[in-house]
């Protein structure tokens, strides 16, 4: 007992995942052997590894196929010591407690399942900032969506029918939160879910819960946070790096059960996000394009290797994801129009424009995702259907109706 | 001996090319037990069947897997001889030896052995026309680059790049000869062809090798039949029908190692030669597009459903096409430009502007394939290049240099 709401195990896997980068396969394999709080004793150097809990370690190493040396738990103390000092475990539960979130841990009944297919590279704990606090939905619900930052007007378009398609079935949209395709994933969930969707979109951050990165999105995220979940395994806090990135990038993979690439350079990070889906035994979609854009050869790439397979609207993505996706495929046939008859484009500028104030085209775009022109068409359309209107300053805002 | 200088053979197989359309598995089975002269006797009603000949035609049928009754002969007969009064075999091999072509018969030491895989299905004989009478060469040096009439800009600017970047390899394009990515597929070999290449284009006809059909095509199969060849397995005089189109799309697959599909709605005939060419065992490509595009829906209906290899240009085409490719890849790496630093659609362009007279920016869209923003576009950069000037009607022509 520690004396607080959190338990034993929470407060020492808050203090590992401090201690440890993610994927930290000797940290992992300690917990493994010795359990967590009995491991954060011995990786502090509060405690000796007796011969017992040694030997477990060791077989864990070995069973996850590293070439194990006997004194490599020695070597890893050393080098954990150096962030002992910082150790807060009880401040950082508090931080994400304020933002309504909470830590979810394999101990716990709310873990995703999905997560134990990393085996030795299950996460720590998973920080979760949301204000509507709910379940991360099993995996066969959940469909990652994702792609390069410099995304083109294409591929932010078809990610936004993709996301709002796969919302519309009920399903739950996971992407990293990043520029371009990331952001319009999220927002093309967003914009599409009605209210009693149980989880329209999840963020999975490579840096702390607390953090809007990259700051262009604070907007978005922060939105993403009040109607959705944002999730880390790093605590708050912490900034990221070109590691953390591509360990992120198998939580995402991991927590879903397919993983999008909608466009994506030769080489580009969100291939990664598909290698590990793959390597997991998860379903890899990959949206076609131009032979002429660069960003979408990374997409060519992996149909042409046969790692992914061709998906071209939010309808075949959603048969890659199961049978549930298709039972749901029934149930959204006969729902009316979620979308009052415009289409993925339009909601999200519509979403964009401001009630009081007025803004301009260049910032709707921003907002919206969308290109100039996809912007200026929009406006036509919605200034036609009574939805948007000129302001005096000669921006644009919402229509009263 | 039929006191010409064609074989019987020849002359039993042009008259029974006639009687018969193609794939007529009857008549093609009594090809195979009596062979073409015989064949031909009894087709016509000039010879009974004799008992030894029908058992080996009933086993020939029933070999390829057709419900044989004992009586299919004596019908099939009475079918063909509405056409026995038009029979004048020799006056066809005339008319295509006029041409400067000849006629294929699967005795003949220069008949496509890869036909053979067609097994039933093999054509009676194939009617040639071209100029420069050379040899079909072996399937493993041909890749037919197919799609739809109807097609886009990027299709078409695709289609010349990847014929054409076959053609630098010692390739040979197949086509059709339709409009649309058939007729760019031609172009592009044909202007990117140096005068050594043994055949740069081969367009395999649903009607007579006489006929230029479609007529809007007239001065594109010219000159396929000037610098490449035409064949078709109907006789000079036929006309073009659905059935010998999709006919035609089986030959097309059959000659070629490679069938690539450029650009094809969800139900397009180049589908069919996907099909095909898929059955035979052969090696299908398909060039991905934007998912907005219905143009490309078929393609990438292609490699969703894994009937075909995602390509994105030439190089990967090739490599499709096996080790003949990858060896003449070296060849051509080593080879100076072929283009004179013009990019193919500029070539084609070239290709289309009089040396005299004077052409509008529309009728060299029209020859050329090109969109008019192309046409534009290149007229400016030939312009720069010295290699184009406006004419004073205000037209264009080719600069004298």
């Amino acid at each position: 007992m520690n004396g607080s709401v959190w338990s034993d195990e929470q407060v020492a896997r808050a203090a590992l995942a401090r201690l440890l980068e993610p994927s930290d396969n000797v940290g992992l394999a300690l917990v493994a052997a010795a359990g967590p709080v009995e491991a954060l004793r011995i990786a502090t150097g509060g405690t000796n590894c007796g011969p017992q809990v040694h030997r477990a370690f060791l077989e864990v190493l070995d069973a996850s196929g590293h070439r194990v040396r006997t004194d490599v738990l020695t070597h890893a103390i050393g080098r954990w010591q150096t962030r002992v000092g910082a150790l807060a475990p009880l401040r950082d539960l508090e931080t994400v407690r304020r933002f309504g979130g909470t830590l979810l841990i394999p101990e716990s009944d709310w873990w995703p399942a999905a997560l134990a297919d990393l085996q030795l590279g299950e996460p720590l704990c998973l920080w979760v900032r949301g204000e509507n606090p709910v379940a991360i939905p099993s995996q066969q619900r959940v469909v990652a969506v994702v792609g390069s930052r410099d995304s083109t007007s294409y591929g932010t378009a078809v990610t936004a029918e993709i996301a709002a398609g796969l919302v519309a079935r009920g399903l739950t949209v996971v992407s990293g939160g990043a520029y371009g395709i990331d952001a319009q994933a999220h927002r093309g969930a967003l914009v599409t879910a009605r209210e009693d969707h149980p989880l329209p979109t999840l963020g999975v951050l490579a840096c702390g819960v607390d953090r809007y990165y990259p700051a262009g999105n604070e907007g978005l995220l922060r939105e993403v946070a009040q109607r959705g979940l944002l999730i880390s395994e790093v605590p708050p806090g912490s900034s990221p790096s070109r590691y953390r990135f591509l360990q992120r990038n198998r939580l995402i993979a991991a927590l879903s059960s397919v993983t999008v690439v909608v466009e994506a350079r030769w080489r580009s990070g969100a291939l990664s996000t598909a290698h590990h889906a793959a390597l997991l035994g998860r379903a890899v979609g990959a949206v076609p394009g131009s032979v002429q854009s660069p960003n979408s050869a990374g997409c060519h790439r992996l149909l042409r290797d046969g790692s992914a397979i061709c998906v071209t609207d939010a309808a075949e993505v959603a048969e890659l994801a199961g049978p549930f996706a298709l039972e749901t495929e029934k149930k959204h046939a006969e729902l009316p129009s979620l979308h009052d008859g415009l289409v993925v484009e339009d909601l999200l500028l519509l979403d964009a424009l401001p009630v009081r104030a007025s803004s301009t085209v260049d910032k709707l775009a921003t907002v919206a995702g969308l290109s100039v022109p996809g912007v200026l068409a929009g406006l036509g359309r919605l200034e036609t259907d009574g939805l948007a209107q000129r302001a005096d300053d000669g921006g644009w805002r919402k229509r009263h109706r």
